[in-house]
């Protein structure tokens, strides 16, 4: 199995909420979008980020575990700076995201905050001064 | 907010066992590996696939979600043909992977199937005709 990752799916629970706040809110350009079913967007040179109806996806992958708490996964933009980092959250913010966690320092060096997308699904926003952050930086 | 992810990150209950699946399982080659803690892998040219041990996830990200059912998203694989997304899922449960689900003709004309990592994180292999699978293609 090559070592690569082609497309990252989330369930959401209304597609046009979703639709809002990725493309009218962040910016978003769609590359795809079937209305109440998919909506696919670019996230990188051969990675696509897909946002798929709840009822679509428990029908083919399995019910969705319930219940209080954060799905096991995060999302991650890397950018340059600190104050890039600041700037994205405040972005977030304003389209609505909610909640918002001020970026705060890492004990490995970095300086990253997160927020939820309207299902809760976090991303972190984060400036790594690594090696490994620095490579994926465009 | 530019339109791109930078990392994925998966809490994982055992890091050594997430280790094995995917680096002597799978054949990945890590980039960053602190035992107990963190796994990280390239997945892309601008993208890495990050394992992270579960109690450091929920102490920065927060409690995950408990009870039965799969997580809120899948990881897809793309390949050019039908007979690569059969042999990369017969490659996955020989390393191992629980459940596998065979692939299947799907409406929109793909050939896909789903396996499990060890914390249960769906992997979709699939091949896609159309041009949005197809860009996504090394």
């Amino acid at each position: 199995m090559d070592q690569r990752i082609s497309f990252i799916t989330l369930a959401v629970a209304d597609l046009e909420t979703s639709r809002a706040f990725y493309v009218d809110g962040l910016g978003w350009r769609p590359e795809l979008h079937e209305p109440g079913e998919v909506l696919m967007l670019a996230a990188g040179e051969r990675l696509v980020f897909s946002l798929w109806q709840r009822e679509q996806f428990e029908a083919e992958v399995g019910a969705i575990a319930a219940g209080p708490g954060v799905a096991p996964f995060t999302l991650s933009h890397n950018v340059a700076t600190e104050a890039e980092v600041d700037a994205v959250l405040a972005e977030a913010r304003a389209a609505g995201a909610d909640p918002v966690e001020a970026a705060q320092r890492r004990e490995w060096g970095g300086w990253t905050g997160y927020f939820a997308d309207p299902d809760g699904h976090r991303w972190e926003i984060a400036t790594n001064p690594g090696p490994i952050g620095q490579r994926v930086l465009p």
